[in-house]
């Protein structure tokens, strides 16, 4: 563990323009879910995730039309792109060849040793990492077979892939474990985190909707993380894509690892509130969403923690019956009408300087 | 720790009909928004609060009028219910007379040790517990000036004012140590919770609205019930209250440490995905919500862990190209067209047979 970061000190591995583990920032990532070989459509989802935020882009290769598609989405597209492989080592080769920045094979369905050695000398040639992606619901049926629990077989699948390549000299690896379920998946991560020091891409695979898949995302990457652990981010929701980049810009602001946004303070009112708090903080944090500025905006419904956190935050708003008291760094600036709240406050974090 | 069920023993407090601690399940809470001297507008969301399956309610008490209304109210409702106290000890002992089932105080603002002497002695009389519920943003002035952390101040607060109220007798005791920092929350607690065996009420505080505050609490209660530590909970979020327990459950749900409804298992699509899947696990969440048979329902959109993940679920569906495959208990048993995915899942929940 790194006594300044609290992370666990990890290789150092190159995707494209973003670099991982070492002590670099957590990177986030997704995954598109357009037809790959409709170039216009995934160029643009993947334009969509960028603008959001998302820092590598995951797009499958199912089929050579996908890998032939995949040579015109590089060329339009800036963020670094992983070719997801399943059952084909051939794909991967094209893949690879089309100008794929990272390659994740499934070590559960990829074939035997041979595939992974035609895959590894590709990679190796074009000095790319490959990522081994095992996930509960597609482990070999050897695997699956043997008397341990899930996950010592995730963490145990990913070890023995990393012999596999390691023996044909490959070492620019990345790996993952991960199971729909949230506490297996901390387990296979602490066993896998306490084997080897190759970056970590934390996710919980098939967590659902937006509303479930937040949560398990939430508990189960917010775990690891707070542990020291995982160098880059993957919020799997049965959603639009965009969606995953918030959620995970979200989950590392939580956790003081990144800031991304203003972060909002507010209260969950009550019978004290004697405003309509809850518009107006849903009203700043979209207005705030692509703001880049740093600040801690408090929005507070009463006297109770109103003061206590409004003057803890940058900017901060106490409200009263109709009214309430605007703070800054600290101090209270003026007593406005509640009409004046949403400008107000944008105003504020407008014209604040961050030190 | 027990060793069964994983969770730290703590002692066992009644709040109404509701047990928490001592092995009992983590109860869920919300708090009312409405005002509390408006009877019907509270007695109907406490009401909605409690279908949704809130197991306890709390409700502010900040003058007279509320503490006249709370006797009306607690007439008309089922669920146990706290009365909030700021500033006032006249108002605990108000709200005790009216029936409330506990009684929850802030250190930070109650007064002296005479005002907590009268509630102590109020609440002794009735038989009913209190919570000592210490916030950041509400710390007394003294507090606020010691040298050492914030996780420590909170916890220090609430062990104060734990001897305060066993010098008089009192050990019916429920704490809280909120913040609106996850981390600081997370250590108050952990430094509490070897101090004490009084049950404790989790809480992340002023986290904001329905998206950065699903995500906060979920991390920070979900790290802490990970580690056995929690007896009830509440998410705090700026929204209508009843979303904050469909989030409750959702945290429990994902821990394993309670189930409410079906849990539905379902990828994040990619380009292999045939089908419109968001939309159909999307529906099936809203149509099951209501649910509470305790079926795992897996929704996948391709063959990668789509056959893995449904033959794992008592009820799965992998898709294909416009038809999908139906398994019960982990054996396909028909395939089925596009059009029919969602009629069928839910017939095969109404029919499936929890043993």
């Amino acid at each position: 563990m790194n006594s300044s970061t609290g992370r666990k000190p990890t290789k150092r591995i190159r995707i494209g323009k973003v670099i991982i583990g070492g002590g670099f920032p957590v990177a986030i990532q997704s995954m598109t879910n357009t037809k790959t070989a409709d170039v216009e459509a995934t160029v643009t989802q993947i334009i969509a995730l960028q603008e959001t935020g998302c820092e590598i882009v995951r797009v499958s290769v199912p089929d050579c039309e996908s890998a032939a598609a995949f040579k015109e989405i590089k060329a339009q597209i800036d963020v670094p792109i992983v070719a997801d492989i399943h059952f084909k080592a051939d794909l991967a080769v094209a893949a690879i060849k089309a100008g794929a920045d990272k390659i994740r094979i499934n070590p559960g369905n990829i074939g035997g040793p041979e595939d992974i050695r035609k895959i590894v000398d590709a990679a190796g040639t074009a000095g790319i990492p490959i990522r081994i992606g095992v996930n509960s619901g597609s482990l070999s049926k050897q695997v699956r077979a043997r008397p341990n629990s899930m996950a010592e077989k995730l963490a145990d699948s990913a070890l023995e892939n990393i012999s596999l390549l390691e023996e044909s000299g490959f070492d620019n690896i990345v790996l993952s474990v991960k199971s729909s379920d949230v506490l297996e998946t901390v387990k296979a991560y602490r066993v896998l985190s306490g084997k080897t020091d190759y970056p970590l891409h934390l996710g919980i695979t098939e967590s659902g909707t937006l509303e479930s898949g937040t949560v398990k995302s939430a508990i189960g990457i917010g775990l690891l993380l707070a542990e020291g652990i995982g160098d880059t981010i993957r919020v799997s929701l049965t959603a639009e894509p965009v969606r995953e980049i918030d959620v995970a810009k979200q989950i590392l602001q939580a956790l003081g690892i990144r800031r991304f946004h203003p972060e909002i303070i507010s209260c969950p009112t009550c019978a004290r509130c004697e405003v309509d708090l809850i518009t107006i903080a849903a009203r700043l944090e979209r207005h705030l969403k692509g703001c880049n500025k740093l600040v801690k905006v408090a929005v507070m419904g009463c006297v109770v923690n109103g003061p206590g956190e409004a003057s803890g935050a940058d900017i901060g708003l106490a409200a009263g019956r109709g009214k309430g008291v605007i703070f800054r760094r600290g101090l209270a600036v003026k007593t406005i009408d509640e009409t004046d709240f949403f400008s107000e406050l944008i105003k504020m974090v407008d014209e604040f300087e961050v030190e």
